[in-house]
């Protein structure tokens, strides 16, 4: 019996050139028992008879497979594969190496397995029952690259639903690296977050989801864009989410495009693609910040972004200032089944983003708003954070 | 960031007597990266951008999903919880100690990861969209521990839904080791199955099934009996799938009880619990085959049936002839995984059992007609057999 990988000639084909592939020969995932099986005891005790006076047990008190199941340290990241990185609706088995990679990040900062769950359905209901029936499996649900306006539902019936904790990651943990990443640029030009005119570029998953937070950190003031210009209540060809957008954001009334917004304004944030002329940047507040994050190519090339900016982030490793989910997802996850959390509330995003500003400490400068995506003590703050905040709440079991 | 474990207080508590307890402490799994995550090449690599290179790449040719996603080497262990052991409708939660001790398995004999699913519905058609939902993210379906008759249409449905294997492990593992088993017993006593009757105890899920697999091998008759008697077409409490048994099986027309049909009969099967009066024992045929599979109190004392049958085969480790389904299960998925198959057809369960038979080879005995359950040349010879039969019959992708 071999190793588990695809069987593979050895030597060079179309795929050798690029050691993105020799990564994901035979895929990025193992399950394993934790420990060995090789006598008879070993097997009478980790499978029949002696599992069976477990099973028992925790059919006598549920409360009991908290501590002999591995079900509640267990992320699944579902997704339908409709909305992958920049890719698209490129389905579930194409969507399978991000979710993989995803779980690897689980276990690489969290010490938590990680399951991927890809979907052969891209119906609301389906999903949302499904993961309903799969949740006893698991201990959190980490919805991945769900297409917006969708995204919303399923994660508030779930939400609904469920009782362990469910983030949908494109919205919420972007929104957490994003509010910690505006948080210390705030500190490091002088200002506080009510100082800022915010323009958000973008009213998908994540652009919804970094209004929201701002809106609830104190950000003075936010327009939001989509490809149709600046949401107003003006605007008919609003759907529900945007609407709520309109009626909580842009106080100072613009109607008109995203670059129009941006005369005068101190934050640029890009989660659109596409690309922004160097005129309306240039036309921003002086000391602006320009978070640009479309990846590969930001909207915003960050040289000329830096001509006219104090702080310039994008979502690239190889650039300073990466905002990267990493950042957030493994610490928040991690805290709220430490803390036996029933789900992640608000508070508990908040205090995530507080905790990856204060990672940075000393170091804090223009070029340094983040930690590192590597940096191992930001999963550790912030589920302590997360953890702490859930017993504060009382969103435990 | 701790281990990932349980919050547990050193010393005693009331589970600390049983070491089974301690085996299943945090879990019995853990899901981690193939390859380690330390720099930021391995992150962009195994996740952004680079992930996105192989994405692209398996949404322009879907069948390099088999060669850089973890899916298809990965077996869901699926169970609703109905007919968990010898403990019934315990749950999903109470089931899962039973499924993470299958998904060891699977990496410890066949270098298969495997993941439990365990459901918080028992509705049939509940269960079969949710399987059919999250089939991308598999390579192979094993069903267990869901109540008769559930079960089979579970399984009829769901193979005629997927084009990935699916098995039902109560039925098919169980009854490939006891054919395996059977051929074995038949050889060292001198006969052929042909030569054979058989009283088959218990009519739920591993009694139906064992029955059509020994039909198939050409066990020369059967009589099945469940707690009423024997199946014959006079009776009028039959639900379908007893229904075919009884029109398939019982040519010396049986009406009576169980214990009627002994008499005379070559072989007992026991896969029904309860217990079989000594008399009943005695009354079989010289040189007969006891299987008495209930765990952990075999149906026929097994001291007792020593005095009659030339063969004794239980459940229990601790006795000679173990009949246990991972004898089957583990090499039956490798191979069909191996093979690319689409499903796990009936020829391919008959090669499982002729090579878990064959592994016996020149040791065969009265107390050795199965190989141990610990034997690492069985997955292997049941993996090679059942990939060369999918390969031969033209079922794989």
């Amino acid at each position: 019996m071999g190793a588990e990988t695809g069987s593979v000639e050895a030597g060079g084909d179309r795929f050798s050139q690029d050691p993105a592939f020799a990564v994901h020969e035979g895929g990025k995932l193992a399950v394993r028992p934790t420990r060995p099986i090789e006598t008879r005891e070993d097997l009478a005790l980790t499978y029949t008879p002696g599992v069976a006076r477990v099973s028992s047990a925790i059919a006598a008190e549920p409360a009991l497979a908290r501590r002999f199941t591995w079900a509640p340290r267990v992320v699944a990241v579902v997704s339908d594969g409709t909305a992958v990185l920049g890719l698209g609706d490129i389905g579930p088995a194409a969507a399978l190496p991000v979710m993989e990679g995803k779980a690897c990040l689980f276990s690489e900062f969290a010490g938590l397995s990680s399951v991927p769950v890809v979907l052969s359905t891209t119906d609301v209901d389906t999903i949302v029952e499904t993961v309903v029936a799969i949740a006893p499996s698991f201990g959190g649900i980490n919805l991945e690259d769900i297409s917006a306006p969708r995204c919303f539902e399923i994660e508030e019936r779930l939400r609904a639903r469920l009782d362990i904790p469910v983030m949908h990651d494109d919205q919420h943990g972007t929104a957490i690296v994003v509010l910690a990443a505006l948080r210390n640029a705030a500190r490091v030009t002088g200002r506080g977050l009510g100082d800022l005119r915010v323009v958000v570029a973008g009213a998908g998953a994540a652009g919804i989801a970094c209004t929201k937070i701002l809106l609830e950190a104190g950000v003075g003031d936010i327009a939001v864009a989509d490809s149709r210009g600046v949401l107003h209540l003006g605007r008919e060809d609003l759907n529900p989410v945007k609407r709520w957008v309109a009626e909580h954001t842009n106080r100072a009334g613009y109607a008109g495009t995203m670059t129009g917004a941006l005369e005068g304004a101190d934050v640029y944030l890009g989660l659109s693609g596409g690309s922004v002329p160097e005129a309306a940047i240039a036309s921003m507040a002086p000391g602006c910040i320009v978070f640009s994050l479309a990846n590969p190519i930001p909207e915003v090339d960050p040289e000329m972004a830096a001509r006219y900016a104090a702080v310039v982030a994008t979502g690239r490793s190889d650039l300073p200032n990466q905002i990267n989910n990493v950042l957030a997802f493994p610490g928040v996850f991690r805290g709220a089944i430490d803390a036996g959390a029933t789900a992640i509330t608000e508070r508990m995003k908040l205090a995530a983003a507080e905790a990856i500003a204060g990672v940075v400490g000393e170091d804090l400068a223009p070029g340094h708003v983040v930690p590192s995506p590597l940096d191992r003590r930001v999963a550790t703050a912030v589920a302590e954070a997360v953890a702490a905040c859930a017993r504060d709440e009382g969103v435990t079991r």
